[in-house]
């Protein structure tokens, strides 16, 4: 089994998410950061190729020169991530998809979804893989969470309660240098969101994924609470969902002072209840109906499948952002050789979010602007 | 200090609530339970007499009767508490105001906040006290986030996410038998909201109170997830305060298998952040802009006045829900006394609810209501 | 059901724990504080019968008038409580059952267990009732938790880790004038143990409350940690129980900075494990050898009789250390007046710690300090 | 920066540490596993220098043969980790040295004292780093942790509570085919410590490292609860420490039923007391003498330099067992290097456990059975 050769678009020595990513596709050694456009700064681009073991010639100053001769190798790539900025995700991922690779990349997908839209098009017609990493869904127990909610465990969902409380945009760091701030407030390089993008986007598909439901019809107040920001630093949405009876309330925000990293989901059915907590990611609260609720820890015996295969290290050993992270290149990897080797997928590489998600993911952002600007009126979600 | 007598309206040995005054009431030994009208079952009524020891002639099978009598004596009842189910609110309260007495009234306090108004309206004229129990004010660690958010310590605020989530209506209930669900669920006697009148009025009080503002608009959707129930069993409310760039997020479920009582409440503001929960209210989270959360426990040295008088045990020896009642009957006992020596009340006394949190509630139904008739507009609250 | 008149000897106004009992006894309107030598200080003692609603003639400033008068009633005293320092306990004890008063007796017992077994030794030829206020027994979880164990639902008991963690005599407070610290810390009138005595004593009685295991030897390290102190203010005990495998670790210790009133208790055996924490005390973690932890909550359905008994409001409702103290007393009331009607007492009288848990926690202080005194060596308790 | 090679014996598919190891090492992309003799079996061998993309001719089926031939090679291992079990890592750590290998090693380090101290000695003579791999300090809060007790923040430390509880040997898995279980519970293999030796050490050493404290004289008392194991399964532990006033109880289990992994510690000083479990690891608690426990986080401002130079993530993005493991590669990484390179190592390097560390770990064990051997008496640890 020789590591899977993978490139890199961004995520140079300065650009924390490319070291997750780069630790992660790693972490157990079946795939090898092999080439890389990593920083549009000839000089961080080349550091960081040598810091990251790349060898010389593979670690390329411009994108186009990466796709041309990584091309042209035998020892094509298995994939490439793409870890810039939100305003270049189309037009990257669509060179890359153009050139024939695989690709994974951040979200939110693109500003448009008509943009997302293209992307997954054309990954369909060329047969290529396009992941878009809602790392969180790579933890072990947000998917035992969604065997259980979809084996029926707590029956039909009324209730979705899924929030991501931040507290570092409480004050105005784009003003003061805070590099990861300066991009995401500003719509040029963010898009229409602010943590509606950021971090909306990655609740909304939480919940996506362990209930399976759609999102039928939203109402959203957005607002940007610190003085001169342009995008929305808090949003609350009220969300109806297609083909049940279920309700939603997402809330997410950047300036709750003391949250950290606080996406959390409560889902509650005709059966039971689960709650998750992505700052305690081992635990999973499940409910029933009759009886007292269980603490079901990961690594404990009875698990799914799937959860079980994400997994590294006994109960009690905890497992982290990094790990959950890994679970998502597992599954890419695995479904980048089963498609080279002609064979099925894995139960890993079908967990992974896809374009699919990713375009609706940027749907719900459009949506959320637009019930905003109507003062918060109910919008339908265009669900095509 | 002879202990104050006081009366109570409901309450018999069948009703839950009705203990709770009784012990609460009597708790500090500073009140005494006098008389009574405990049940419309007249044996009901003279059993639960005997067993409050109340003396066997001042156990009165009438209402009527008991005002008449009761006021003719010289020892007078310093206040009569009133817990009758919602729709008995308004006459009961309005005979014992017109008889001459304080009154300490359930909530929700009516049915229509006409009604509500009418009450508070009375006893300003009549310079009688009203106290509506929104009981959860009374926890010490409640009051105590009170004197922090008004001293700045969170600076403005801008975020507030309060919710009052339960699970004992996710069944039908109401049709096996189980009496605090048959009159809760019936618009007759519930008025015009179920989990919005029962609970969700809790919460909008302690938003209220622990920051002082107060709703300007709101946009509810309404549910009623359990199959043939005419009333919510769920709501979820966005919020915009008068006077203030602050936001809320109301949520008050019913519906929520595995949740027992769980009133809990952020606050998040331009200079800290505070979280308390119902179920563990010992404790206080302060997350300051700067530094590490705290963790702020009753009893410690170093509270404000008013939690310190709202203690009764050391740090460490837990109190509860009787405990947080009874701290808004001492408030009405000394409101009472200082009214009859003339002198001023003393913090207890002004921390309580009163009439105007009632209107404040009954209208914040009313507006919610209104808001999901018309799909979950926006719809203004009635400040007058 | 007229409540039941008792008595107290100390517990005037300036007494924390004295406010416990007379709130607790009273709570639930069955008994009734009828007479009292509150305090040794004859205008203490008379305010503090008036602002305890005694009659001015029943608020004695003498113990042996007291006894003497009350002696002679019709309506006798079902019980008095003793609530004194420590080296008052035995003689007050036994004048009060040579007076023919059942009694209520703080922990530690006594001095010596020679005392302690002479009380328990005329209670029992007078065939009165002496309790020893183990109050932490009269949490519901606590007794729910003992319902498990002795129904087998772990196994076989193999290990116990109780602690009790306080932080209050970290620094040398009784030079300061904090009078609960200055007997506790006064060998003439707190005995041969500190916190040995004051906090351990309750470690292992509850402990012995839950398993029904008997100490056999132990080994204990005592240390008085603050300069000058006489008495230890921090334990660590070795225990081995009777006719069992089973082992123990107990600690207590008032230098842990930090901590309020930390009693917890861990129980493994051979098919599960059982852990309760006194400062949450509302919850109990079950943990079977197969499957996830569960959390049994207080007001739960399918808890034990006794642990629905000694519930007064529904879960999530928090009730706390007053309502566990009520519990003692509402068996207290019922064994007496079981005891006076000639019938069976109920699940509650049976619950209630008695004179042999005294007489066994002073033993068990006197055998540390003979352990610790030989500089840690195991010694066998007295099985007397 | 090439990655630094290294050498791994044992670790193989079969084996979980190995797994661990092998991660944490490559984490960070400054470590390459270059060569391995990863198991006695060849074939397990050969296919884990396959999946672990070791060169064939690396992939080596004994020892010596890996050891001759490395140490021919100009591009030398930097070091080798032995992750065998107990019985053999004297005979591998001393060929390593002798072949002049640094050797990062598996605890507990030896079974005997003697050999313990050999190879620290042979360490020390030949100018090789030995770290014995105590990985929970590796944990950023710990880290932080030793700062804060360093710097005085509790001032004198005077109680040292330490645990640690699994439950995974509480039945006979020994005779069920657990691997992990049957050569830790086989004295030939595992020494003279069953619990003791697996985590009684980690127990020990985590106390020592944040405390700085040395251990002066025990009293242990030992059990095999499970019927039929010759070693102990679980132990408890008085201590006294060297120069210092301040005392421990240290319990370890592996019969704990649901515990996991639960190592914790609690350290009270006379300024203030700190809390940290392995289990929540992100998190400290702090409680000064004056004032409320503050939770320190892990990616918080403010906090030491080591434990930033310890961290990958933004607080709230969870990091766990194996970033920790990875922070004492990352030292022995930089201690390497800096000897190769002769500069001074950095504060990552001086962080790690050594080989003094774990001649103190095995004293410990033998002490501990020295004790226990004499029913529980206190012994002097011989402070060589």
């Amino acid at each position: 089994m020789t590591p899977l050769p993978f490139g890199m678009i961004g995520g140079g020595l300065d650009a924390f998410i490319g070291q997750v990513h780069r630790r992660a596709a790693q972490l157990d050694g079946t795939a090898r950061l092999a080439a890389g456009a990593l920083s549009i700064d000839p000089k961080i681009a080349k550091d960081s190729g040598a810091a990251y073991a790349i060898d010389d010639d593979r670690a390329y100053t411009s994108v186009d020169e990466m796709l041309e001769r990584e091309s042209a190798r035998d020892d094509k790539l298995g994939f490439i991530t793409i870890v810039t900025p939100n305003h270049t995700h189309h037009p990257l991922a669509m060179k890359c998809l153009h050139a024939g690779f695989n690709v994974v990349l951040e979200k939110p997908m693109t500003h448009t979804s008509g943009q997302a839209q293209e992307i997954a098009d054309l990954a369909r017609d060329k047969g290529l893989l396009c992941c878009v990493t809602h790392n969180y869904t790579g933890y072990p127990m947000v998917r035992h969470a969604r065997e259980l909610v979809r084996s029926g465990a707590i029956g039909d969902v009324r209730k979705v309660f899924v929030e991501y409380h931040q507290g570092w945009l409480a004050t105005k760091v784009e003003d003061e240098g805070v590099q990861q701030a300066v991009w995401r407030t500003d719509p040029a390089k963010a898009g229409l969101g602010g943590a509606l993008g950021d971090i909306g986007t990655h609740a909304e598909n939480l919940a996506e994924f362990i209930t399976g439901l759609r999102i039928e019809s939203l109402c959203a107040d957005l607002t940007s609470f610190v003085h001169g920001r342009e995008l929305d630093d808090d949003a609350a949405v009220l969300i109806r969902y297609t083909d049940s009876m279920a309700k939603g309330v997402l809330t997410c925000s950047q300036v709750c002072v003391g949250e950290a990293n606080g996406l959390a989901i409560r889902i509650y059915g005709t059966q039971g209840g689960i709650t998750w907590r992505q700052e305690f990611p081992e635990q999973l609260t499940v409910s029933p109906l009759e009886g007292s609720p269980t603490t079901l820890s990961r690594g404990a015996d009875g698990l799914s499948e799937i959860a079980e295969l994400s997994t590294r290290t006994p109960g009690g050993h905890p497992e982290g952002f990094i790990e959950a992270f890994a679970n998502l290149y597992l599954g890419v990897i695995d479904a980048v050789e089963a498609q080279r080797d002609g064979r099925e997928p894995g139960l890993l590489a079908q967990a992974i979010p896809t374009a699919g998600d990713g375009v609706r993911g940027v749907r719900f952002v459009e949506t959320c602007v637009a019930s905003a600007r109507e003062g918060g009126k109910w919008v339908d979600l265009d669900p095509a």
